[in-house]
């Protein structure tokens, strides 16, 4: 989050002055309204050779394998403590990218605005887009802007999706995980939903609990050049959290996985504010967090490659695959119960991205 | 359409029986109820081995120039004459990819929803997309589900991204209009606008006035296979009408395009509606409709080639590009009159597409 605020300092790119402040439903009707809150922002900040064709589409070279992913963002609040829903949904898609083994590339980018938005709201949105994008070094080569009637949207959704190239060492796929696998997750649990939940609530902590939304992709893809296929599987638990996705993982592949409570890395604050609420930090939303499924023989060296990264000093060995309980999901709690885990049973947190 | 419609009765595919009936916010969770949702609807029918991984984002093969585009769709109402939002949100994003010169082949596929959403609604818009995708010849393979509260959003709101490759003949770019390229319509305008106002207004006429929606992608691919490179520019004139694409095409390219009023190919009773409800048909949103900026020798032959296609029987040369008045439209009237065509100014029907 530091590197990317200290980009967007750099950027030096004040607003213009406009003769509108608002945008209206007039900005998505395709017309002159529309060109001119394109001509204004998007197109000014974001600008490249690709985009700036203004075609129906952009045209790009790409080679061999590709991952294609997409994500819609509404998460609210749009600003929140350490980020906003614009470098979210550039983080989101990249790292749904990385996650497939890919070097994300292209991005399209796509509005739903509700009348109403400010232009300095739709402005210091279009910065961390571009923030985000120079840091994850990729490109918005597409894009499209609508605008809803007031009450028929909640201030901006955004779509992104994306291309990459699957790095030649990477050979990820759920099919590869195998009993042994040792389970490594990057990074401290819970923190996206609890600083959205936080502001929802009106807590207030010692210090702000952030959220963790941040690129991935140049970390997986180090970790890609020095493991390549011991690297069997990658996910993100962002919505349903950690429980969901080894769930998910667990049933869809017939293998059992035991996890470990008391190696889970969790925030001090995040963890009071889990129990404060009532939540479980297992189902709670994560952003810059991935989990690996690595082959046992380079857990360690793995691990310790990783706690080198920025991205993974909390880094931790929390489970394995194992063949007993197939398709069921057991975590050792911290003083050596068992309990069964299961997917997120109702909604926690609604539009937490 | 008919087409479409028998693909649909083809189908066969009734909606199992559930234990629910609406969309909750649940439902968007990413835990339990996300799953069930997929499971019952999304899976069931968009069934391929590309989307059955289920992984973040989905491993393609692309060779080459590819082409890449987005859209998001808020048409309202989600059912209109002719159509649904669902085969909106496929032919869409396939014919923005065509008119790139792209064979479309992958899509991506991002619902918002509001909750509330029937699942009857939910049902009938994916078997839409199912028909749609089948018709076009292209694949869903990775999406995304989000639900938003009641009165943050309206029913539905479509997200698709296309990739397809470049088609081995095409060289489409506005740098390569010239003067004298003649200007071809691909058939009647105004239909898809004129559809839906005539729903949101409760117009009643002799015959239904139906949405034009199509894909165009194989009509497209036949004229590359014939005329390669003697197709400069396509564009599918949707927000803003045909009068928004041809000031955006002579304003970014510096030329100057005359339009002749008496070729524009109408419907009598779409003519008769934009009468009645004092809309220039020429700002009138269309959807399976595409403009051809073509070199002069050909245009006689892909005028009469396009004829023989379902989706050019009512084409017609309207236009051609001069040196005369760079950056300016001028149509010619029926009368002989000469007026200055500029974008759309305001907003004329909102949430078209």
């Amino acid at each position: 989050m530091i590197e990317a605020n200290k980009l967007k300092m750099q950027l030096k790119c004040p607003m213009p002055k406009l003769d509108f402040d608002v945008i209206t439903l007039g900005h998505g009707s395709g017309g002159v309204l529309t060109n001119k809150l394109l001509d204004s922002g998007v197109f000014k900040i974001l600008s490249n050779p690709l985009l700036d064709e203004r075609h129906d589409g952009a045209l790009i070279n790409l080679e061999g394998k590709t991952a294609f992913s997409t994500d819609s963002f509404l998460v609210s609040p749009i600003f929140f403590p350490g980020g906003n829903i614009g470098e979210l949904a550039v983080n989101g898609t990249v790292n749904d990218l990385a996650m497939c083994g890919a070097i994300p590339k292209y991005l399209s980018l796509s509005f739903i605005i509700e009348e109403g938005l400010t232009m300095t709201e739709f402005w210091e949105i279009l910065l961390s887009i571009k923030c985000a994008c120079e840091k994850a070094g990729v490109t918005v080569v597409t894009g499209d802007t609508k605008v809803v009637e007031k009450g028929k949207g909640d201030k901006i959704f955004i779509n992104t999706s994306g291309i990459g190239s699957i790095h030649p060492k990477a050979n990820i796929s759920s099919k590869r995980i195998k009993i042994g696998d040792k389970i490594i997750i990057s990074g401290n649990i819970a923190s996206h939903g609890m600083a959205i939940m936080s502001v929802r609530e009106g807590l207030q902590f010692e210090s702000e609990i952030l959220s963790d939304t941040t690129n991935l992709n140049h970390t997986i893809s180090a970790l890609l050049d020095t493991f390549g296929d011991g690297i069997h599987l990658l996910t993100d638990p962002t919505r349903g959290g950690i429980a969901t996705v080894f769930k998910e993982i667990a049933q869809h592949n017939g293998v059992g996985i035991d996890i470990f409570q008391s190696e889970l890395p969790i925030d001090n604050q995040v963890s009071n504010a889990c129990e404060l609420l009532g939540l479980d930090p297992i189902y709670v939303a994560n952003e810059g967090l991935f989990i690996s499924f690595v082959d046992e023989s380079i857990a360690d060296d793995f691990l310790k490659t990783l706690r080198n990264d920025d991205n993974g000093t909390q880094a931790n060995i929390i489970g394995t695959v194992v063949e007993t309980h197939p398709k069921q999901v057991i975590m050792e709690s911290v003083i050596g119960g068992k309990r069964v885990v299961n997917m997120l049973p109702g909604e926690q947190l609604p539009r937490i991205c």
